[in-house]
């Protein structure tokens, strides 16, 4: 999974029948010193994610395992919003 | 997701038989900032997106989950036009 | 899928069993101007491409929809043969 | 695969329920003459990985073939400890 | 597919249960000229490769086509040993 932040919304009213009622999110990479990368992708969101927090999508055929987006032409799903990262082995 | 623009098609008369039927668009990544980059796919609509229209793209096997992409060999599809970005977070 | 032209052939006799009889092609990307870039795929040849000819490749899940590649350890896969390119937006 | 070492943990309350119980390890990339790369994932554990060893994972939906992972939104699984590289070929 | 060569073995006992036996090689990704790139990957090989070898290997779910990877956490899997290239565009 990736590590990103929320920074807004796609909106769409033409697009694939089964994505009526997907709500398409902004999410920047993070690295692990909490700053913005230049790398974005529009994930769907599966965890009632909001702009401004921390999260995890996964992408690929696993944005398709949850109940939001079974089946659905989606590539990127949030699962997971982040409560904080411990990181214990320095570079 | 990926969010792109179309800038052209492709033509082609010997493919899989699956794709007959299939159009073929040029799709350059978009940044934030809505310039165009040098990336490109060349994507299936499945939304009747036109040239010069900013859509979103997905890849991979969640390319094949609307109606005229199933089963095909298709790993890119347009599944929605964008009416707009709201974008939040500042950088 | 990628644009691409193929640029030679790759020849193997010990490979899967189920590869026997699969045509592998080297396939260089192109840009939109025409121009080989470094980056290549080894692909299966689905439409009877030939060498010096401009393709669409798809990769990944996608490259075993075709009826040579079905159920194969293949990951990219030549599913057209491109006629010629329409680019109408300028950047 | 792709071989990193773990370097912490990503703890999440709010995520897809079939994520209740997964745990989240941050994987840095490593290359061959043991030093970490920029890059990193997010991986769920599925061999009892700890932080600062050296481990395997694998991507896509070959992340969901363990038993911790199947049917789940995870696109990175830990799915081997190393013990020790052979490198006999030099560039 | 990746054209590649191996140079070397990565020894694991604690790994996913599915994977006893399974033999995981270092495969560097090789340019057109024979030279070695500095990207590699850790695959199962399929084919009887060994070090030293120049193969393909097939990457995400086509990985998991063979007898010795079906069902298995593997995202890369040495398919073909490559006698020779035929280069026949130049650039």
């Amino acid at each position: 999974m990736v590590l990103g932040k929320v920074i807004g919304t796609v909106w769409s009213t033409r697009k694939d029948e089964k994505l009526i009622g997907s709500k398409f999110l902004i999410v920047k990479q993070l690295d692990l010193q909490n700053k913005l990368k230049e790398n974005f992708v529009v994930a769907v969101d599966s965890v009632g994610a909001g702009v401004g927090e921390v999260v995890l999508y996964a992408t690929g055929s696993s944005a398709r395992q949850t109940n939001v987006t079974k089946d659905k032409p989606v590539d990127a799903v949030i699962m997971a919003i982040v409560d904080k990262l411990d990181i214990s082995v320095k570079e």
